[in-house]
């Protein structure tokens, strides 16, 4: 199981969800608690948005773990930005290279992902053959994170909207294509599908399992006026407040618990340009 | 373009191709005459086999570049083989991964490759759709390499047949299978189609590229009763002897030159179980 | 925590120490028992010998965890070898880089250490001026293992005789001048010094925590014939037999916890060139 | 010989430094001109400061070369900065490792360097022993560079001052120093000793070889009132207009040669908090 985080809001340095937090993501890379293996020690993503400069993502990626890698801890400090994703690996599908650590990324967009769908073998053929010609050429790596990506964008980038209501419609279609897939290839197995989209602006994420009898990964969520750390820890400051921001993580990052919640099981965490928040529930294929 | 080297005949280490000699691969990796671009430092790659052990081959493969891996230079001396067939990469097609990087593997059989198929996007999708759900599987890179070794493993292993003749079969058909696929999607472009294919036993050299008009790149020979290196330096003992060796290489690894010779353009070099060596002429597609 | 082990015997494949054993040194990168912190992520190193090629060891090292190393999975099989020592590390002092990786090598020994001399930083430079001018040059990391090695080597390198009695002469002499200097500098916190060193022939490993009121950490060992993985698992065939094997790790590897048994708290083993085994008391600083 | 530059002015991606220019850094890294060697492949390093965060810079190095390196071309952009120092290695003394990178960099000053001491290995013992033990435990690597930055600080850092003429000062009496360990133990080869230091408002780069008989490596600056990059290409705009902006390259990134100059050999190029160049001598030791 991987772990991962989006934040949205006031600039903020990636440090403060990195590394300053209690239960950071770094933390987390080699002592996870909501799961049964505490290890994500298969490589690392880090993708963050600088909206002054252009609408497309920075990247940065290594297979080395999050925990000792060097150029992430120099330049967590340094690299501030109001849009942050953030990944820390356990590799399922796929072997340990760069092209299948998360955030992936097209464009403006980014993905990460967390769960697996198996035996992936079984349908990947089939999902491939599905793609558009741009998308099969796109492929990078090996994982069913990023297949599923590429059939998120052949569906997402055929609409006209690019908001994330249109995210989640796309994650929408996406799932149900899945579950047709796997329904045609005789795939039983439960599929763990908490995932994030965004585009530096609007941003989804799910909490999703398509068995409706297994729980979803954890994810959680806060969210307030803005997020600050200073002597006290880390925190999300109250709200209300001309400002919004919104973090979402598989594991608190912060030891108060009052300030987190469940992203409900089975439900789209949607998150507008202005960090407004709301939730749709994901429909079942076939319910 | 990349340079690579095979070598089949007594035991040898490997520090005798990789470092040794004047020319060596090493020595190509960053000083490569025969091309106009000396450099190859998009990752290396080792195979040998330890036919004493098990018959599938060892592989080592790094991204960084042959000259400076402390690895590959502690372990030079130390690995001795008879079949060892090696790999300097100038990134054409694909990005830099280890799964990029050459000699590519499947069960007991390595794969290099030196020349490209350009532009490969027009292709590949055709391709991958000709190839069998298990080598479709196998895919973990990105190179127009790995695809072309997944069309030859298709038709090698079909056959009953497992020697150097058989090589060469599947080998031309793969040619043939790229003729018609890049005719098909009206792909012009001569295609450099130097590569090595081998089991440990029987090995298949290629020189060719698929445009008449154009020369093949640079790929020498040498053979005789065994490969030395020692205060004079590194060279084939001459036959007649009861050994045979072979060695091939994108360059002369050795600065006497009357011990190596061009093989001919559009030609197969076949290299039996016992090291014994012949030519084959590649057939033209449409020829 | 670091872990290592130590194999002395007929020639095996690395893969029977690494990887084939239900609790192999790549399952202790991730899952090791007998110490508090069960990861050991931060790189690993490998060094065997060859006997028949050369007197100096191979070495292969990377930052990588073991547990997702695509070269390290390759090699293993064919990599055989009678003397072998391996480690997986968890960073204390030094950080995440090739350099700080054991085992350490000096022309044809080998050196790895679990443990730690904290802090370190109190005693470095009093170390590096008491060691010969080869020795300070020959320094390339940051570890307190790197810097007690160099200690142990301009002792048994002064020493005419080349066996283990003459390294356990050495190490108990570099045991008694980290007293002295952790005397001298006021460094009272308990050093942990479970290390291996071996020259291919003579092999000495040290069970050893430099405060009487300390245990040293876990130190295992097995010996007898042979020792072997096939369908049944891996473990040591029980001599009498004309050959001997010895295998020293710090948490067995296999199940079977009748073929192992400590290594005496504060004790040397000494494995001689025919792989037999004794124990030597380690003698305490002011004792 | 590696390859370095360094730029202050209004803040500027990396990218219009280290990839858009025809001659950029990139490029240098594996076709430099103005050195025998065109080859830079030994790793790289990138060190920026981000003003309005924290005065200390972010770091960024990886021992692949620059010219394949994933992270480096996606963060390019992204990275904006009034102050960036970076640098390609041809690996000479010090193997390849991050901590052989550079820039090396000390709370907020970061300091690369082009050319080297050799033999190094006769006067490094006698280096380290003048250092304080704050910049002994500081060192990491294997450099020489490393190591006269580390004599540098202890000079700087006992001055009170901070700024252009403090660090040219110290620089200098790092030369001196560096003059006297060479004629105490008998080396005259000549030292290479192009360097830049800077703490983000101050910079100071050195042209300097201290044998009077050899010419410096090339070191080239140009100034004005910003540096742009456009469809039409990258250059310096020219003053005078309120704005100052310096661009100091071992080779010129732009092919406008009327914009360059060369640094005056055995010169010091200082750039203060506003960006106003001016020019030293460097006095060579016994003149």
């Amino acid at each position: 199981m991987c772990r991962l985080l989006a934040y949205k809001g006031r600039p903020l340095p990636v440090d403060d969800l990195l590394y300053r937090p209690d239960h950071s993501l770094v933390q987390q890379s080699h002592h996870a608690n909501e799961v049964s293996e505490p290890l994500n020690g298969d490589g690392f993503g880090l993708g963050w948005y600088e909206p002054d400069i252009t609408r497309e993502p920075a990247v940065f990626a290594s297979v080395t773990p999050a925990w000792n890698n060097r150029n992430l801890r120099y330049m967590a400090p340094k690299l501030v930005s109001p849009c942050i994703l953030a990944h820390v690996r356990a590799a399922t599908e796929g072997q340990v290279s760069e092209f299948n650590c998360h955030p992936f990324h097209h464009q403006n967009l980014l993905m990460a992902h967390n769960g697996s769908v198996r035996p992936f073998a079984r349908i990947k053929r089939a999902l491939v053959e599905r793609l558009s010609d741009e998308r099969f050429l796109w492929l990078k790596g090996q994982t069913d994170s990023e297949h599923l990506f590429a059939l998120f964008l052949d569906r997402y980038l055929a609409r006209r909207e690019r908001d994330a209501e249109a995210m989640a419609d796309a994650l929408q279609a996406m799932f149900d294509e899945l579950a047709a897939l796997k329904a045609a290839h005789g795939v039983t197995q439960a599929s763990g599908l908490n995932m994030v989209v965004t585009d530096g602006r609007a941003l989804v994420a799910a909490r999703h399992c398509d068995d409706p009898g297994v729980a979803p990964a954890s994810l959680h969520h806060t969210e307030g006026s803005h997020y600050v750390c200073d002597a006290g820890g880390c925190r999300m400051a109250p709200a209300p407040h001309h400002e919004q921001a919104v973090l979402i993580a598989s594991e608190p990052l912060t030891r108060e618990s009052q300030h987190w919640r469940d992203v409900p099981a089975r439900h789209f965490v949607l998150v507008d340009a202005h960090n407004r928040m709301s939730f749709r529930p994901i429909r079942m294929a076939g319910g």
